[in-house]
């Protein structure tokens, strides 16, 4: 879509995408053929009657791609059709300035993309080919995803490989490649980076003058987190402003699964509504409680166990092969762990599916929510437990952990040799800081870059098998269908990578940083340089998570939102929790853990929380006074549209006084008569208002007669003279001062008047 | 305003304002005549300048009754001309039908009365005659204000006093006479009355089964609280869209003393703004803290020491004339406590004026807040130095108090005989619900009444009096101007009494309910039959409070709001506070004061408190999923209107295709030209919008060409045949599976079709 389109394609062929705009994967592996062949022909059949273009390829194994590609005119026009849309629910201010059936241009690939993706998934009266990929009818299509711009990403990547931080602009770029909900996520990191700098620094001066736990250190960094915790909000909404955005939620299509139990006509826009009663979803959600219960136990037993069993071995047992026990806890965690959180994954999807949501978005929010609180557990507790089990009662727990008896010698002993290490926190604190962030960019950068690079082995391999194998008889046609033309092969290899890559999931993304973030704000106290490892690993995150999203993962279809979505309150949850953690280890660890008195530590939480409150009270109010900015701007535009319909409707009413839109006008109250005086301004009353408009009109008539009796005219002919007169005369006549100097002069005006 | 005005006004004569709207009362006792005669000519000039009509009469002593009225038609333009405002600052979403120099009848008096306020108060640039009763040069204005619609009053009145709760048209009817403020106050006081029955309910039932300190009441009635200003919430909103106020603050004018630093020109709506920046305002809004701490000081101080005072003599002292001395405490306090809180309240003022708001209603806001703080300490304190101080420490304290030594003995026997009776919380609790409230009513109502009357007395003697004295010489003309005419005399005697009765302000009243609402949220465990009591208090309240705002005061002028203002705040914190104290108070008085740990009180009151913000964040959840029906509604109507707005817009430009009304078009973001990959889509950039708009129609020009290279086309027309027929081969191709039944036909197929 460049001004020079011929000359510029030929400079670079492996960046052409020669016009596909998404490519549909359709895998028969497990179908057999006649079923194979009518599902490709009505997938083929509606893809062409919702006015795609289509071309086929084969993909690698039994599958197919389906390189699919919607006409400019029309989706020029389904452009135009979803700004209306936006216009109509106050998304955008700007009305589209073109008529009923214009072809405009999109302004950036997302909006584009996003225009044929609903081309694509929409049901069919709402004018899409409703190819819902993966579920119902269409579960073999295993992949359906719009084509990397290769050469925008390589670009974007060099110019960060360059730059330290993001520019708007940047973000401006992701949003336009990929859509919002990306852009968000990397707004939200680098928004977060740059606010690490500051504890990062105040980490390494604390560090060097204060040591561990210092007082002064946790206050600034609570601050420091209700601080960020808010500003992100406010800085939400801006961008979600500048991106045009906001309250986007309103105006998404209902899901092919939504249940819902009658359609109703609202009665002011006329639009038929499917509605799912909110109580009854309000109740289906109250099943979060168990679910959140059941996720605690099972991961928090697991957790406990695998922690006893860790310190037993490291602080009890002294039997035989201690060396290798020491790796049992471990292992067994990380073997057992996968297998619960599916589980557990299994249960919250069946969940959410029956909490039954109108769209999208909210379905996966919900579910996202509940993955969200299964990570707390698992990210949080071991850490929460040393920190609070572990250190303070160690002494008095361990040795009854000694259940088998293994131990040589009796626990009393244990108990008087037994001595817990209060630097145990501290450690682990780095650990989670630095070797746990290391390993996690591995695992998430490096390994799936290992296993797609041996699958491509493994397939290469199979495939020369393969042909070594049966040779079967094919058609010269077939054959010609089987080998690509060099002049695509670069295009369709690239196709069939990206066909089988990993879908992207943002809200992962996301979710890390929030883990990342309650790190800091619940064990940072421990250990001052926490922000300093973290400053450094996002520095590589971001780089390392576009690296991901454009070379290693599909193209995500450019969904649009409004917010990070429920990490938000998982943001607040973390930063109140970091209050209380905060203050109680402090003031755990400060003083020598054995001499603690529980009140006092309870005070000091109890003031902590206060604290909190308090100053989150005055920061939130403090800020979005400061920073209004942005909504005082989208208020100024809503203004402005309004003004533009009044003059044009001025105008229309000059030139046709009949053309008055439809309107309820309200019924006046009048308080003279007995009969209606309860009749009240409700917007229901149609009927009583013409009469009136009517009477209105006829008071209209005469401008200002002074209706009921001769008496008012009487009393506002007045007396003769005007009131300036009469007012002085009175004032004369009743002014009860002594006689001033001016008095006779002002008797004499006084005279002079009447 | 009626139907049939002549038929009407002869059958009550006594409720006919003769068409006055408003009355002005200007006030010469201590002016001397010249400049009285000067300020009295330039505000009838004024008035008329701004098309009002004036008479003047003589008030009581040296004062002028000036009433005024404004034209029918000039009211009428004036209704529509803030109707479009409301329309484009989109507080209603009705767009006014008339014409743009439309007259139209007001909705119900309140409207119309505004619109009289706005011509009387408004500077003269907004088209009004800016004159501002009591401040600046009109400062010998004493009073202005509307006229009660008497006949409306009773016959509500009469209403109330059969029914028993206030249907939702009753408080259309305050609105439509009042306006909105007045109205919102109403409708919460009602909404209030009607949540206690519940806690009046369980109270009784409790207090028969349980008995006070109930650990079951506690819990219900917390979480009710809660659930009371989470409804109200929501209540507030319905209501205010309801009344088309929502958002309302945003058109309000500035204040007259509003001092801005610079006036911008907005760049999107081009309306001028004078701006203040916010930071500075923020700055000054911190002076709040010191003001907050002089005042819990200085009030706090004069509480603790009475209570010492008391306390002593009570239970200390046993010297002579204890029978005198017992009231001595009380009657300093209620010597010292108006002037202290009026030297507050002084400053209070002063500070607020510094905080240089904008419009009226912040101000009003920021004061009242200020006086929430001060009425919170001085309403809550006393009971809790008792509850938390008294009780549990009194045997510790009191000792000391007898500084004096006035008692015979020394204080170590006093320690042995004192005891401290725990019974106190509860007859004070008992007498805040039932005997303050008794004594608030008599002095909020019988008071005023009783000073009225008196007054009135006092004035008719000094009228005789000054007859028999100083006999003047007054023209003819002076003394027909100074007896009434006997058709007009019922009318200016009102409006004399109206003229010197007091203001109403709102705010108070809304104070005494979140007053009574905290003690029942902080000390209600204590005595369950509090709310009893309150139920019964309110149902005289409304009546009462309706009763002076319509007989004992002047007629407000009708304001609109959106809110009952701060107080809400107030709620939430006096809920929060409740749980609090309710934990503590429960912990402490269930068992023996003297046997209570300070680390299980603590951890109470922990608890307490994350219950209270995790059922908070529930109870809000739930109801906003629940109870957002208004909003769905007011969304529904901005949706027709800007369909509305489309429709004669795309009809518009079919007649007449040029005019498009102006719009900032975004650029495009292109990705295959090196040059402006980072040029992004901000609204700044027009200039470069032109050539983008003349490309993308170069573009919809040719509907689909393959831009870029045959190859494109190439790809695009594909392989002979269909899609369907290739990738039918190559499925037959591809799929591994054994032959099946099917396989032979399929293969025919396959050949058939190459």
């Amino acid at each position: 879509m460049s001004l020079f389109p011929g000359k510029y394609r030929y400079e670079n062929e492996e960046h052409d995408n020669l016009g596909v705009d998404w490519v549909i994967q359709y895998q028969f592996e497990d179908v057999d053929q006649t079923q194979a062949i009518e599902e490709f022909r009505t997938l083929i059949h509606d893809l062409e009657e919702a006015g795609f273009r289509t071309q086929v390829r084969h993909g690698y194994g039994a599958s197919l791609i389906i390189c699919i590609r919607l006409p400019r005119d029309r989706l020029g026009h389904m452009v135009h059709k979803s700004r209306v849309k936006d216009w109509l629910f106050a998304i955008s201010h700007t009305l589209p300035a073109e008529e009923e059936d214009a072809i405009v241009e999109a302004e950036h690939p997302a909006e584009e993309l996003r225009s044929v993706y609903h081309a694509l998934t929409w049901q069919k009266e709402l004018g899409g080919a409703g190819i819902t990929p993966g579920c119902g009818k269409w579960k073999n299509i295993t992949a359906a995803f719009p084509l990397h711009n290769t050469s925008a990403n390589s670009e974007l990547l060099r110019k960060w490989s360059r730059s330290t931080g993001l520019t708007v602009n940047d973000l401006d770029t992701i949003r336009a490649l990929f859509g919002e909900n990306v852009a968000f996520y990397f707004a939200f990191i680098h928004c977060y980076s740059m606010f690490l700098i500051f504890p990062a620094a105040w980490g390494v001066f604390c560090w060097f003058y204060f040591g561990p736990y210092s007082v002064t250190f946790a206050i600034v960094n609570c601050i420091w987190c209700i601080f960020f915790v808010e500003y992100w909000k406010i800085r939400e909404l801006d961008l979600s402003f500048r991106w045009g955005v906001k309250y986007i939620g309103e105006l998404k299509v209902d899901r092919p699964q939504y249940v819902w139990e009658k359609e109703v006509r609202d009665p002011i826009t006329g639009k038929i509504e499917r509605v799912f009663p909110a109580w009854k979803q309000l109740l289906r959600q109250l099943l979060l409680l168990p679910f959140a219960s059941v996720a605690t136990a099972a991961l928090g037993t697991l957790i406990v166990v695998t922690f006893a069993m860790e310190v037993f071995i490291s602080e009890v047992y002294n039997g035989p092969f201690k060396g290798y026990f020491e790796f049992l806890p471990t292992v067994l965690f990380s073997l057992s762990l996968p297998t619960i959180s599916s589980v557990l994954n299994g249960m919250a999807t069946r969940l959410t599916d029956y909490e039954n949501y109108r769209t999208q978005d909210q379905y996966d929010l919900a579910q996202t929510q509940k993955t969200f609180v299964m990570n707390i557990i698992t990210s949080f507790f071991p850490t929460l437990l040393t920190a609070f089990v572990y250190v303070p009662f160690g002494a008095k727990i361990v040795p009854y952990l000694d259940i088998f008896n293994v131990t040589g010698f009796n626990s009393s002993e244990i108990q008087t040799e037994f001595k817990v290490n209060s630097a145990r926190l501290e450690q682990e604190v780095m650990y989670l800081s630095v070797t746990a962030q290391i390993l996690n960019f591995g695992e998430e950068f490096v390994l799936p870059y290992v296993k797609r690079w041996l699958r491509q082995k493994w397939r290469a391999y199979r495939q020369k098998h393969s042909d070594h194998g049966h040779v079967r008889s094919r058609s010269k046609a077939t054959e010609l269908l089987l080998v690509d033309s060099e002049e695509e092969s670069t295009l369709m290899n690239r196709i069939r990578n990206e066909a089988d890559a990993e879908k992207y999931n943002v809200q992962d993304d996301i979710l890390e940083m929030c883990v990342q973030f309650g790190y800091l704000a619940l064990f940072g106290v421990a250990w001052p340089l926490v922000a300093l490892g973290f400053l450094v690993n996002n520095w590589l995150e971001i780089r390392g998570d576009f690296f991901k999203l454009s070379l290693e993962c599909q193209r995500p279809s450019p969904i649009r939102t409004d917010s990070i979505g429920p990490s938000l309150q998982g943001l607040e949850f973390l930063t109140w929790l970091g209050t209380l953690s905060t203050a109680a280890i402090v003031h755990l660890y400060r003083s020598q853990v054995e001499d603690v008195k529980l009140s006092s530590l309870l005070l000091t939480i109890l003031i902590a929380e206060q604290t909190y409150l308090a100053t989150r009270f005055a920061v939130r109010t403090g800020l979005e006074k400061l920073c209004s900015d942005s909504v005082r701007r989208n208020e100024a535009r809503r203004y402005n549209v309004r003004k533009g319909y009044l003059e044009l409707y001025w105008r229309s009413m000059a030139n046709s006084p009949t053309s008055s839109p439809s309107r309820v006008r309200q019924q006046r109250v009048r308080f003279n008569e007995r009969v209606d005086v309860y009749s009240s301004a409700t917007e229901e009353s149609h009927d009583s208002d013409e009469n009136g408009k009517t009477e209105s009109d006829q008071i209209e008539k005469n401008s200002d007669i002074l209706r009921g009796s001769h008496r008012e005219a009487r009393f506002w002919s007045g007396h003769q003279g005007t009131t300036a007169d009469a007012g002085v005369k009175l004032i004369q006549a009743l002014n009860t001062k002594k006689p001033d100097r001016g008095k006779d002069f002002k008797s004499k005006a006084g005279k002079k008047i009447d």
